[in-house]
């Protein structure tokens, strides 16, 4: 049954019903508090809540979504519910329009306190061009790629609000014919086009947490922008992984749109040959047909189909719990850069590039090989909703400034 | 000068004076308070503080050291002093004697809540003696090693306190004659006898914190087992690093020493040819002196002296900021494994067996290549204090468990 919210809100921008992306949001000279994002307003929930028009245990007068997250899932969707309700029924607006404020009247905040923070690999096609660019030679996936979903713990302290400007960072880079290494700012950032799932329910210290129960742990979604630094992490990553090349700024956006918004967006991922180890297998469609843009400087510069993953959100958080290591609540799990089979699908510069060697160049007319100051870098997404509708997944966006070494 | 307590500390014990390290504790029905360890005693600093004996701003009823480290160094040196001088004059005996509680009486828990978890790899013994083990070809270290101390992230949410049982983890693991990958417990469960240091105050983002401002940031040391499953290690660790191997576990001792009681511990590092880059560069003897033993089920398995690392605490912690990265209350950065140049003084059994193809003969005539359940490893570690007293660092211990799947 198709409804219709009683707010104004255009067919195209994403934020009807079928969405209901939660965040957090602050105005001037407010504390900060927990929305959801309707059409062209947020929909304040702590003012619903002291009306007592939904139910609130401490989660909405927040400056974080973590309470609510850490509800579960009977609590989520009782109140996605509860929301469709008053926002369906017109009898509810002269008690719900009061708590309806103008987006464009709101700063919107990082969404979630990160707990830990792991970083996938789960695109073949990025890890494969990956693989040709530094090990030409060699297979371009390494052996244990499709078996496992390849991953790292990131820096959660660095995982910032959509916005927050990205300086340049500095640290050693050595090419091939450097005879040592020098200092200085990376010659190499990039990007990362990603997308990435919040937990909000805790699991016990020794519990993998099975496919199955994916719904019953991950709160949302949002897009993730893990900025990196290309030639730092050539040099410093044997053999323990990426460090500083990495951890100077991870991007997300504002709106975390819940697990039940994308149920539609549902597919078959690729075909997973060979067989995964039973604990990774699932007859369940969990590949998600999510369609990225990137742009820089408001050009666009790849379309990156999430439908193109390999490994899917529900193996990457069984994979990542199948040693005992228990969910927190905030535990930020993002998929790794999300490329295409197109040369137009990469979902970071050192593949639209191939390290450097071939400029890219933007619709406009400019080219960038790698991320120069002053760009603004801005990824953003949509998906298939309930009741043929599309979602928008926002956009997490930032700004790079020049380096300070 | 030469002070002595009024506390009968025994001049063995190594928690006189010179160290009074802190920690949290809790006793039954009680809720946990911070404290600080003299002879065979827990000084309550919340009692005291309820007296108004020293001072306090909400640091020490706490079940954390979070809020007392971020106080910054000044609070901390004042805090020193003055229970010092409460532990020194015999006039305050009367006051103090009703806050000391016998440490047989408290539970000890972990002493901070873990902000970001880095471990880096910094024994060149260690480095060397890996890198022999896993690339019998190449040369032992790779090129990128004696210019930086190569780090990566660990998982924040599972570093334990003291005495928590580890299970032994299950995961994915192929050895190189295998045809395919196959899922059980970990067959290669390891320790790894690292030092950390935990950050007390913040720094803002986009600031480096030199090497010279490491005692204004950092708020002292702890011992740390690093456990790791190396059969899963080396089938998932390429090319983004250790991740499931690691994540499972790493455990805490409890009492936090505090930087100032291990000045006179300091000496020179081993020389570091080349030259490390400006930002990693200091004329200060940041090397320290601290003896560690590393025990199986009470068996002493190694004694890895800290003082033969290559790269000290303070360039560890110029480099995991020289690209902006800040730090939080509650960072903790390990060494890596400390390995000696003798075969007896290395820090995990990977090494002391040669990846279990030399097995280790423990002073009872056990013998052991990897962990088996029932296991218990206790890392313990003493270092010279002012005055000519050795400093207790306490230990850090647990016991393995079997694999649930």
């Amino acid at each position: 049954m198709t409804t219709v919210s009683w707010v104004d809100v255009n067919d195209d921008s994403g934020f009807g019903l079928e969405n209901l992306p939660y965040g957090v949001f602050s105005r001037p000279g407010k504390v900060p508090r927990v929305g959801v994002a309707i059409g062209a307003y947020v929909l304040d929930l702590a003012g619903l809540a002291a009306d007592r028009l939904i139910e609130d245990h401490g989660w909405f007068a927040a400056d974080t979504l973590n309470a609510f997250m850490a509800a579960g899932r009977d609590a989520w969707q009782a109140n996605r519910a509860r929301l469709t309700e008053l926002l369906t029924d017109r009898s509810n607006r002269p008690q719900v329009h009061p708590h309806l404020i103008p987006r464009a009247d709101v700063e919107l905040l990082r969404p979630f306190r990160v707990a830990d923070y792991v970083d996938f690999y789960s695109s073949e096609h990025h890890a494969t061009n990956v693989g040709r660019i530094f090990r030409p030679q060699g297979d371009p996936l390494l052996p244990n790629w499709k078996h496992l979903p390849v991953g790292y713990h990131g820096r959660a302290g660095t995982v910032y609000p959509s916005g927050t400007p990205i300086v340049r960072p500095c640290g050693q880079r050595k090419a091939p014919a450097d005879a040592a290494p020098s200092f200085g700012p990376s010659l190499k950032l990039d990007i990362e086009a990603e997308v990435g799932f919040v937990a909000g329910v805790p699991s016990a210290p020794g519990q993998a947490v099975p496919v199955s129960a994916f719904r019953d742990h991950v709160f949302g979604f949002v897009l993730v922008n893990d900025w990196s630094a290309r030639d730092v992490q050539a040099w410093e990553g044997q053999p323990l992984g990426p460090f500083l090349s990495k951890s100077f700024a991870t991007s997300v956006s504002p709106w975390v749109v819940p697990v039940a918004a994308l149920e539609a967006a549902r597919i078959a991922p690729p075909a997973q040959d060979p067989a995964p180890l039973p604990y990774l297998r699932t007859d369940e469609p969990w590949g998600l047909d999510l369609s990225l843009e990137v742009l820089i400087n408001g050009q666009v510069a790849a379309r990156p189909p999430f439908s193109a993953m390999y490994w899917t959100s529900p193996q990457q958080l069984a994979h990542a719990t199948v040693n005992g290591a228990p969910l927190r609540t905030g535990d930020l799990f993002a998929s790794g850069t999300v490329s295409g089979p197109e040369r137009d699908q990469r979902g970071c510069l050192l593949e639209l590039t191939w390290n450097g060697e071939e400029p890219l160049e933007l619709p406009d007319g400019t080219k960038r090989v790698f991320l120069e100051d002053g760009d603004t870098v801005t990824i953003r997404g949509t998906a298939p909703g309930a009741n043929g509708a599309r979602i928008n997944l926002g956009e997490v966006t930032g700004t790079v400034r020049p380096a300070t070494c």
